[in-house]
């Protein structure tokens, strides 16, 4: 049997925590959809869904049973269509908890043929978000430790520029 | 002595979890006041003030003890002005125990003659929330497990159109 | 209707936290029942259920619909016996709020007709418990702030003892 | 490549809330052990490791890819041993989930090749614990919600005798 | 060795929360600054940096060692520059707590030489924030329990006005 | 003004996360007093307070401003004495800080004249106590990631022992 698990995120823009799950959970199932939702939020993204999705084809390339796609209707539909088992969300802390233990109740009630599976995030990640390192790029800050250094150059200019 | 509860909320729109701690509270007071306010935080409604409270008669219409009323000012005033003496709130999850919590002691604050009391959710609608229920919707997912069913059909109609 | 609540704990001893809890659910049912269980888990209790009772009767003689009872079997038999509508817990923080919501789901499924309805403390009693009040006493400490001053000298000269 | 995941506990007894777990874990790996620690926290078990191994053995007699074991050493090192992929864990609420995150840290760092994968309960489950389950069955209160039926028997009567 | 500490916020408006944290820093620190960040959030402040400057001004004015000033970069840069060693942030919450602590996080990360350090806030200020002060005063409250003596005026006739 | 924090715990045996916390606090105030409880809780400590106190002593010798005492009293009544300003506690998660609140509440409630301080853990070191290391040497685990070098063998003797 061949298992297929679902990572779901904005990443707007990936993170050295995001690439830390998706690494993670390439070694637990044997193939791994990157999902890029439009919209995180109501909020206008930083980066359009076509460019996140080739910053994350940048730093998964040597991922080999890692794909990137990117939805455009319910999570759900979506886990359904491709016949996975599981949904991998990363868990930082408490609040992150909340949530998204709402959303695996709702998509479980949706489709019940897949799990949502919560991997830790390692220690040096936990304070990560896509919207931490905007907000320091935002300033001029360092954001160095935060993303993967392949995109790092893409990343600050563009946040520089949206000043 | 007869007793007066307000349960209030944006019901933008009502779920089954709204119906459920309504349904509970009508048994423990004397008259349950189904408060509406106007605006859920500063976002636009997805139903006008008037229209959420058609639906909610039209899903408590066999409470007898039930009416539905528009707050337009302080929740604390309008629960001194008609008396009650207690403000009901569902719980689901502990972000929402903290946020009522810092609302209940500003409300005894405000006015020390009601007590905010809360009742838990059922479990099969803990996961439940009136934007959970408008996002399913508006991909066009099912979600007749999540409102009651008379008002079933104008919430999908109404929510499709926004797309 | 006359609504009775039941309002549970071990009161080893009965702190100011727990006098303000059975004063306000005094004021929302007819009746309310303050319900002493033998053992506060696993320990020794330091004061006898009949000790703890007469205390919590000094402390409470002014409130003409409390009465209290001790607990000898489980608590949601003892509900349905007395017919009550409601099982009154009041909270202090979210360790509080996640062991109350799980005993009351259970409740509600050894016994459906009985609402857990939980009340906010006050402010100035949020840090106290039964524990903190014997720990504080047994160091010698003063306990006047945290527990009725009618069995202030009781319970200060008993916890001496226990040295 | 063949996935083996650990899926941990003391199981005394098990119930419900665990066999769910167990069940949805199996559809994900290859395949599952359960493993039994011989004592929960310091506290004297209510049943022997070797009885909590039939009671499980029994309830997932249906489940192909499930065998048991009991852990007398540190989880990591079993872990490491039979060389498994993840272990498994099933969360409730956010208390749950605190712990249990602390402990994946910790097993991460003693073991870096298994990754500790969390499950979310049905939310029917949500309050069920075999702390619960035993306060239940020593007041004589009806546990058949809340333990598999093959075993309800065994557990009411061991549990009855320790009055 | 003189040693200097940060206090960050938005303070739109100073509460007596705000006050009662920066009271008990000028107390633990020789110097104390007062840090406005421009805008709280992605929202529009309802007072302006200067004028929210003006009003701490005022209510600090007897605390000898404390000081104001506006931020307009990274946070983490300005401790750098004014050679800080804390950064003080008062706690009323767990959500407050998880928030603050992922930020601590980062700004260690980005400026090792400073520690965040969390005071925890009166109980009688527990439920009180600038956002809540605006909603009560919106509606025509009293929010005279909530905010300085010396400025209650200013903001009342202020936040009447934004009706 | 010289300023005195006093950072009390049970120290059963002293942590990597124990000494960063005081590392830290040494830099903040003038002089730091680590303060040991004799007793953990209830339960019998696996080391004396004097094993506890030497073994402080050794791993904080090149701290100059740090000396380490023992409790025999109430913290309330220790740190008034000594005339300290603050109480310095680690946080590493929700649940820590919740009991860590009440407890701050409490003293600020019996001591007036001193603020409890949070300092947050390392992130490397927020899954680390004293009985996880103990649980992990009891089976022969490697604890060098968890303890200080100069204390490792002492520790790793005693608690093979206790087997």
């Amino acid at each position: 049997m061949r298992r297929i698990a679902v990572c779901p995120g904005s990443f707007d823009p990936v993170t050295l925590g995001h690439l830390d799950i998706i690494t993670r959970a390439s070694k637990l199932f044997d193939k791994v959809i990157v999902l890029i939702s439009r919209n995180a939020g109501k909020a206008q993204p930083s980066f359009t869904a076509t460019e996140r999705m080739l910053m994350i084809e940048q730093v998964t390339k040597d991922l080999d049973n890692v794909v990137i796609d990117i939805l455009d209707g319910l999570l759900a539909d979506y886990v359904r269509n491709v016949g996975a088992v599981a949904i991998v969300k990363g868990l930082r802390a408490v609040s992150d908890f909340e949530y998204e233990f709402q959303m695996a109740l709702a998509n479980k009630k949706l489709y019940a043929g897949a799990e949502t599976v919560f991997l830790t995030t390692a220690t040096e990640n936990m304070y990560l978000s896509s919207s931490l390192v905007k907000q320091i790029a935002y300033f001029g800050g360092d954001i160095s430790h935060f993303v993967p250094e392949e995109i790092l150059g893409d990343i600050t200019q563009r946040l520089i520029k949206e000043r």
